[in-house]
């Protein structure tokens, strides 16, 4: 059979199995495996061993829980759910090895949050075609995508034209904690990442909502906390006012010569770090399915600082930014208080691209930051202080591993899917890139407006069905390139 | 007899009943009037009746509560403690009538506070000769001291030289809430304060610890609240950052070109409002018992502007200041927050000197943020609202007002007071010199520090005995003074 005519064959059992797989997902979006809170830890270790049994029954070998120890969660001591690990080894020689990760723990939810139905039972909304529910889209539909195309392959007596390694965890939405460190010690001992070719994540979401797309790159972060203090307490602003150098006018001088209104970084140096734009490239942001009134939907404003759409892209995916979250310290209430702070810290981040790394921008914020503050000559006191940074990260979009999901979505959805960047951080995606050293692939199944973290999250059937059988597609299309 | 021996008999008596006034001080001392608590309402208003017995027993007529209605306080509807009036009448014709101002309600005080004794009871420390007590200072001992007097005269057998009118009011630490209607409505009445030639309050402090200072002024205050506020909800720095107009860069923006870290308005026409200095002027700052160590003692700290006495002196005396006091919606707690606060509501004011004026000034800097905020050209919206403004206060110390209270200083400390102004407002002081349109005189009992609000509060016996002699001094120079 062809790549095509087997494609075909996998999506048209999809097709017919619809009512099994939305009922699987809904089987899985009741278990509330919020992993932020101490009193769900027993349903997230419950959702641990429903993947375990899940992909036991299609023919997953070698399951593992692989055990992180313990956390303070809410004043108590309790365990991290375990990362489940899983083999599922496909007949015959010389067939690629895929890495696929995704997380089976979710965000919080409650009814009382402004959720129209109850956020842990998975409700089919027949007009609109949606599936509402709290890990629907994120990342139990994604994740679960995976079983269902295997069960098709079985259920077709379709062998697997790759071998897979799944790596799924249980602490994705509360800092991944434990997980770096295992991939670390698997990878020195030998084991279980052995003979991994590629890597591919479905924990994102499309650009837009009626255009597929293939991410290769997400921003990284420096953050940054700068300290002044002066007086030795709280002063009043009747007594003190116009008597001392205050620690907040100086503040407000160093962090308005960060960034400007219009988001230009003022610390010399950063720009010339910026990977120069292509005409390839370019092209890309040309193509994308989006608009401004997109981005002016998501913001809830017309404030974009370019008025094109190209630049706006460029601004999210490609360029650094900078900017200001706040002040500890200082009067932050509603109303009015005259008090001049001793001690005020300013918060601020910058998110990096390539070829910036947290190193270096450090080194150029400091730098920048003091040579000002000699320029203000305050008898003040300034401490700038550095949280530890995450790179940026940018996948070759060449590669065959590339070059296999943009055949797969052709397929599946008629349609080149934009290769996008996101402006976000996913840590955990570094450190699978990082520590395999190999191509990883952000393979996102739902929309920009599926509401991950937020209320109502759903997933559309469309993306969960069409999800499914696009997995099934880059799997063959990844057997099929020449690597 | 002449004055210098009035004085001198009425002081000797004072000295010979030391003993008596500290127990009168450690009476009212016991009573925990504590205006911002509704638990200790019905101790605030056995304080008043405590003062009314005492204004009784020492000859006052005319003796009023005023009743100022209720308040929300503490989830309750409590009643406000009355305003204590009363009438000292000498006989005679043609003597003066001051106005006598002071407040018999107090600070909250907690022993875990850290205070070293009962807050509510008066200790003697026999080595220092100091009195600790909650309101020993602030404003008991003072307003006590005008009892203390009275009575030695009577005890001398000697008529006072001047008619007095006692305005005790018990709600000074929690907003004088109602007072301002209160006076304004006895004038209208055309009652209470009819035939007033003069006013004097005693209740704030010396400069410093050694030598005593009489106050003719002090400066205004005009609140500000600028808003920035764009996208329709906060974004993440990640997926927006670069890609709109952030609020708090545009709000770093416009505050950072409020005022320089070297305390400079930049509010054009401010400058010009500020009365011009004089040669008689400034040698009062010249002369001033304090030295740049006071003020690092009192800021804790070496972070005064300027580094002469003068300069320092005249920055919190006769200049205006803007300080920026916070930010309410960005990020204000410890840790780090990636978020762009889509509202943020910025804080600062200004301390206003003659012949600043709240609408003046609020017009000014309406112009000039609205004129610096076309020039940043963002997309998002601003607002500037002004808070009720506080006019600056001014008396003239060439009145015969203040020549007696100088007078007085000299006869009963040996040394020319200083002619200070306070950095500060109080309120209290702005409505009486503004509705009644007499001279004002502050005339402090305390020291600089007596620890007014704070812990251990205390009074010196010096200042306790001493002031008490001076206010007796101060009614015969008032006598003796040329009008």
């Amino acid at each position: 059979m062809s790549t095509a005519a087997t494609i075909d064959k996998i999506s048209s059992i999809i097709d017919q199995n619809k009512d099994a797989l939305i009922a699987r997902l809904a089987e899985a979006v009741e278990i509330p495996s919020v992993s932020g809170s101490a009193k769900y830890r027993p349903q997230v270790v419950e959702m641990a061993k429903w993947m375990a049994k899940s992909l036991e029954s299609i023919g997953c070998e070698n399951i593992q829980f692989k055990e992180l120890g313990n956390q303070k969660l809410d004043g108590q001591d309790v365990g991290l759910p375990p990362v489940v690990f899983a083999d599922y080894k496909s007949g015959g020689a010389g067939k690629k090895t895929l890495l696929i990760y995704g997380h089976y723990d979710v965000q919080p939810a409650n009814k009382s949050d402004g959720w129209n139905t109850e956020p842990f039972k998975l409700v089919h909304d027949e007009k609109t075609g949606r599936l509402y529910g709290r890990g629907s889209t994120d990342d139990k539909g994604p994740i679960i995508g995976w079983i269902n195309t295997i069960e098709a392959h079985r259920q077709a007596g379709i062998e697997l034209p790759v071998n897979l390694k799944f790596c799924f965890e249980g602490m994705e939405e509360s800092g991944s904690v434990g997980l770096d460190g295992l991939i670390e010690n698997e990878i020195k001992n030998g084991s279980f990442f052995d003979g991994v070719d590629a890597a591919c994540i479905s924990d994102n979401y499309w650009l837009g909502t009626k255009k597929p797309c293939i991410t290769h790159g997400l921003r990284g972060i420096q953050y940054f906390k700068l300290s002044i203090s002066g007086p030795g307490a709280d002063l009043h602003s009747g007594l003190f006012g116009g008597v001392v150098h205050e620690p907040m006018s100086d503040l407000f001088q160093i962090m308005s010569r960060l960034v400007t209104p219009a988001g230009e970084i003022l610390i010399p140096g950063i720009s010339d770090l910026v990977r120069p734009l292509t005409d390839e490239e370019f092209n890309r942001y040309q193509i994308m399915d989006f608009t401004v009134k997109d981005m002016d939907d998501a913001t809830g404003s017309s404030t974009t600082i370019a008025d094109d759409k190209e630049k706006i892209l460029m601004a999210r995916m490609r360029y650094p930014s900078l900017s200001l979250h706040g002040i500890e310290g200082a009067f932050s209430e509603a109303g009015t208080k005259t008090v001049i702070p001793a001690k005020v810290i300013g918060k601020f981040s910058l998110r990096l691209v390539p070829d910036m790394t947290p190193d270096k921008v450090v080194e150029l914020v400091e730098k920048y930051v003091q040579s000002e503050w000699k320029k203000i000559g305050s008898k003040n006191t300034l401490k700038l202080d550095a949280e530890p940074g995450g790179k940026p990260w940018l996948a070759d979009p060449n590669h065959w591993n590339y070059e296999a999901a943009i055949r797969a979505t052709e397929k599946i959805y008629g349609v080149k899917p934009d290769l996008t960047r996101e402006g976000g951080s996913i840590p955990v995606a570094l450190t699978i890139a990082d520590i395999l050293g190999k191509n990883l692939l952000l393979l996102p199944l739902g929309r920009a407006d599926d509401g991950a973290h937020s209320t109502n999250e759903k997933i559309d059937i469309l993306n969960y069905i069409e999800g499914t059988k696009l997995l099934g597609a880059y799997l063959h299309e990844v057997a099929a390139a020449t690597s």
